[in-house]
């Protein structure tokens, strides 16, 4: 391993111990594998599951049964490097895919590395995420970004791959129209994907004001109110869910032009009644994300063209000491984003 | 119209003329329009839709509410041409396309007729079909069979393109794995597709043992009795329903591998709760089959090449006035296809 | 028909009466057909192949033999409906696409209209085009445009096409990197098309350092003059050629990544030598355009949301009697396109 | 390393020492590293590729500058383990996939690892190949094949994997027609994948009249003497060139219908002059295949399943002091296929 000076063994992070408990420790600094870079954190960004896994405990099938680090839309600066992985890249400013898959099964080999069975990401049990002062990753999933990219930026490349997974399995193209349920975090960096994507037509559908308000200065280019507002007759070509809600889902359906997509992003129950002679009789494709696949550096670079802005949605800054509120005040209406700087 | 001689002008067609009534009733033979084709009927192959209309007069929103001639998987012979056809084309044996798109909205134009909202479908309301001594149909819907394809197989393309059709939509290729609910008329004629797409793992699920032996024969690699074994393991690469119970589609969509693909054929409720968190997590494609584009010259190849065999398919020979028995035999459960001889 | 008052019988048109010589002649104004309207010219981009036509006569396979109305990017305003288009039509503006192909052929049926063997284009022998008055066109191809979009704008929706399309062949999506050889119209469009599609790296080639710094103006993030600039070691996504240009087309297909793709716009030498062994090595897709298939209501919607931007593409404007100006300052390197207001 | 008892430390291997000169060599038995298996060679297909090497040393830029081991088309037993991979797996019969790529770069992680700028590939420089005894793969890469596939046909699955190959990147689907230039070992192959495909109308041409008889044993419907017969008109939907000859590749091109593709396999001159007029008329899709992707388990499904029969190709067979006969041999007209058993 090659690193530079004054890097410590051991450094501070903040674990949810239990549910509902989130504590500072002392944890190893870890050292980096032949292929991995050692990373120190600058930003990371709170995203919905980490609330679940702190409020719940679980996330379907993901069960917290011991103590885990959480946060897993990071960026920082390599501080060191495995053995087989170039010194230059020391010093870099990088946003980490979080993942790790295992680049031999087949759906890895057929490029589809996200269903890989035995991935492991970034805070998703047993898997420690980046609420801490060093993590690290192997050096292809650490991406250099440009200097027109900050930190916080960097670090929401990862929910902007989320919107550009969506928009690419929803076959977005110039000219598109499409139907976004939910002005969250997710549907108002969707709603941007949408626009980067070409997208002329972005409709998206909030029960509250405040959030429909805020999606018109995200990308859309229509709010709806959905317990005001039918959108039976829209025939979009896409449909991009982002509540996980039963009603939005099977209202949203309803509005796709024939042979459009419907891609399901929001979680929600484990089953969910939707209208199949509807999806027959329009010939309609059905499907859903999980994490993406080579996302980073097209977000990188829609990022540093400007034609995607994240920065605006960042409504809260903590240090470590204050995961915990950044956690619970995820919450709050008025937020999109909160942001932890570790090492500030 | 350049016809043949010894046309008359009326004949007698088999009529729907309410609910459960069948007549025999005298029609005008249709005069083709300018782009059609006059056909006299060879064989009518009796479907699932036929027995429907037969027995509730309604399949969800078509309804018939005058009489009706049904039957709509048609071969023949070109007997006389409208005035832009070729008259070179009279005496062609053909398959009959029973479609009839307008050529001009946005669906037809991108390739998709079958998803034209304006639509004319043989044997649909208040569209007749072809249990009779003549029809018309467009020039370019009438496809020529060769001489190694049989009038009984002509008039089976239609089914066969069903199957060709969920087959495309599955994205079969050489080695694919698929799974394949109901071993009906439908089930094994998308067998027999599948196993022409290259399939090399045919599973096809019955809970009747009478049908799985058939499938066997008709392209199935395995059997399968639902109520008995489970298919959550399978880890397919396609899933096609052609039950549409909805035991069978939750089933068969958790036996897919991740990013499969699920084509629901078979009609059944109107809404079907869905695993959307398995769709999620495996980031499936759910979709359906209107009908078909393009899928005759296809499937006269493949019955040509010897690749599909059709003929086995017919369990009964009715004339037309027989139809009403035709309907009414179509539940026996051993037998699979009826096919009406309206001019033997 | 259905046509507002006031509509002459006869009108003027700009007629190539043969190679090199243009005059105004007295032509009737066409009546159109049941599924046609009346378009009222309003503007009429030049076109390199109008000023080909004007020069040599011909374009490969196709000859002027006797006298033809030139002009093929046209907008204008409905004056009059065939029986069966809708009358509230009238009034409408619209940009007219072109072309008239039979729907009934496979590529038609296909979705591939523009590959139609029986295709009627504006402009191109025996088919009259819009140097003049009044034109005919089938309903659907008279595309309304919004009013955000001007007159020029409008016309200009045909090359916009050619760019989308060449965009569309190239699968340029958000992130990608494309090299563009040629600043001349189609290059300067297809600039601005990558950048709809989103590609954020977009390298335009051109000797003529007048037209490099124009490209920087239409979309291109770089340029590069190659007689100086090697593009070999690029490794874009994809390659579009706009020059025709032997050297421009060999060295550009060198300057693309595996599995890229290269798509061949300018019409040059029929053979052309490729670097075959680069293709398979690389395994990349050559092809080429060939006009557009749905791509005016994409065009509409980029320029409308303010995607593309047309207007400042016109630095010539001319009326009925000066297309053979407009037709001889074509080559002009300054200018970029010429535009023919023949009702002004 | 887990192995078997009985693995010598040294064995046999049938060296090229330089341009035209075979030797046998003894050579250490590789260890295998942890991710990989030690295989005992059975059957080892001679390639078109070996035999150039023999003879002129060279391949493009692969130039053998040191003794290489040749041989690329390999099965054989699996008789010891890496220490990552299943012990279970000794004992396996499989066919050698011959490659090793990086896994880490864009290609390798969008599921085109064949273009893998650090592949590693048998029996190209510096990298040897399988005529010899014993050799090592990544456990991936070793693709265990059923009983019904011999360890001769386990071999060619390496050529079928480029008939596989051409086939995918064709778009060959059932009732395609495809032409096929060359009918020797890869156009055979080719032709069989082509059936297999679906494809109804394979049609090869070859100048020898043995060899069109001998396509029409191996999938051939139709077969031309290209010095007589003109494929101008033929219309088809793909042509694949299994002859690197610059009048067939030309030919070839004309012969493809609208939108339709064309696959050079065939190794000819670095340039070729190619009608790029019709490749834009038409909107051909021109393409190379380098290698293959994910072949291995359909080549294996195809021929346990019967789909393609691969024995009947071997005309020559070899002991390991019979690689240089196995390589002179090769060019016998009457032979397709030489194997050479290194172990037997």
């Amino acid at each position: 391993m090659t690193r530079t000076g004054g890097i410590p063994d051991s450094q501070q992070a903040s674990v949810l111990v239990e549910t509902g408990v989130i504590a500072l420790e002392e944890r190893p600094v870890p050292v980096p594998e032949a292929d991995e870079v050692l990373i120190e954190v600058a930003a990371v960004g709170v995203c919905g599951s980490d609330v679940h896994y702190y409020k719940e405990g679980r996330i379907g099938d993901f069960v917290v049964d011991r103590p885990l680090v959480l946060g897993h839309e990071v960026s920082g600066r390599i501080v060191a490097t495995g053995a087989d992985v170039a010194r230059s890249r020391i010093g870099e400013r990088v946003a980490v895919e979080p993942q790790r898959p295992c680049r031999v099964c087949a759906q890895c080999k057929a490029g589809r590395y996200n269903l890989c069975p035995k991935m492991e990401f970034y805070a998703t049990p047993p898997i420690d995420g980046a609420f801490c002062h060093y993590v690290t990753i192997q050096s292809d999933f650490a991406h250099r970004v440009p200097d027109a990219v900050d930190d916080e930026s960097a670090a929401l490349l990862e929910p902007l791959s989320v919107g550009i997974w969506a928009a690419r399995k929803a076959g977005l193209t110039p000219g598109s129209s499409v139907l976004i349920a939910g002005a969250g975090p997710i549907g108002v960096i969707a709603a941007q994907a949408a626009r980067a994507f070409g997208a002329t037509e972005v409709v998206v559908t909030d029960p509250v004001a405040e959030r429909r308000n805020r999606a018109l200065e995200f990308g859309a280019t229509t709010v709806l109110d959905p317990t005001v507002d039918s959108v039976a007759d829209l025939g979009v070509d896409a449909f991009v869910d982002a509540t996980g809600v039963t009603a939005a889902v099977r209202s949203g359906i309803g509005a796709v032009r024939g042979a459009g997509t419907v891609v399901l992003v929001g979680m929600g129950a484990d089953d969910i009644p939707l209208p199949v002679s509807t999806i027959q009789a329009r010939e309609l494709s059905v499907t859903g994300v999980f994490r993406y696949t080579d996302t980073w550096p097209t977000a990188a670079a829609l990022v540093a063209a400007g034609d995607v802005s994240l920065l605006p949605l960042v409504t809260g800054r903590f240090d470590l000491s204050g995961v915990e509120d950044a956690l619970r005040t995820d919450a709050d209406p008025a937020g999109l984003k909160n942001v932890v700087h570790p090492t500030r």
